[in-house]
């Protein structure tokens, strides 16, 4: 659920239903080098700014996304934002949990 | 050495070296809730901000104390500022290691 994709920006891409989150990279369980790289090719995509999000156990591989990111690739950008806050998620057996999220808006 | 502790605000306390963190709370392995207790104690003695610190996966940790000290302890809250960056460290065998970090200061 919060695994990250890479989202590309081609416009004449057919869509069967709307895109709810341009822009965004859902960090996931993978390796940070492939969330990197979901990063970078949407800015080379024409993104005028990235929002990196995380969840629970994943907030620091957010940030070292974010880190890896500007510091090796594009260092040219800057950190835009940097939102936290506290979700709630519904577990299978319908009780509530809540767990810190954060997201990171990188742009120039 | 990331460990974190509560620091006590008396300033009566005799001082047989620099204290070089006031108002700072490391973010280490233990439960959140010890670092919810330093961060709540040191406004209750009167500190005006607090920042919280954290390095690699004990970032999201920072995190779950900030939203708690905030959610549940003190309403009145606010995160005043959000840094993220890269440390170097130095490992036994000499070697050097990059670390992501956060330092999140809250405060009225």
């Amino acid at each position: 659920m919060t695994e990250g994709t890479e989202q590309p920006a081609m416009a004449e891409q057919p869509r069967t239903e709307p895109r709810r989150d341009e822009n965004t990279v859902y960090i996931g369980k993978k390796g940070v080098m492939g969330y990197v790289l979901a990063v970078v090719t949407q800015f080379n995509n024409g993104a005028e700014h990235v929002v990196i999000k995380a969840r629970g156990k994943l907030i620091s591989r957010a940030v070292d996304v974010e880190e890896i990111v500007r510091n090796r690739f594009l260092n040219d950008m800057k950190i835009r934002d940097i939102l936290v806050k506290t979700e709630e998620l519904t577990s299978e057996d319908g009780s509530l949990s809540k767990v810190s999220a954060i997201e990171i808006t990188i742009g120039k």
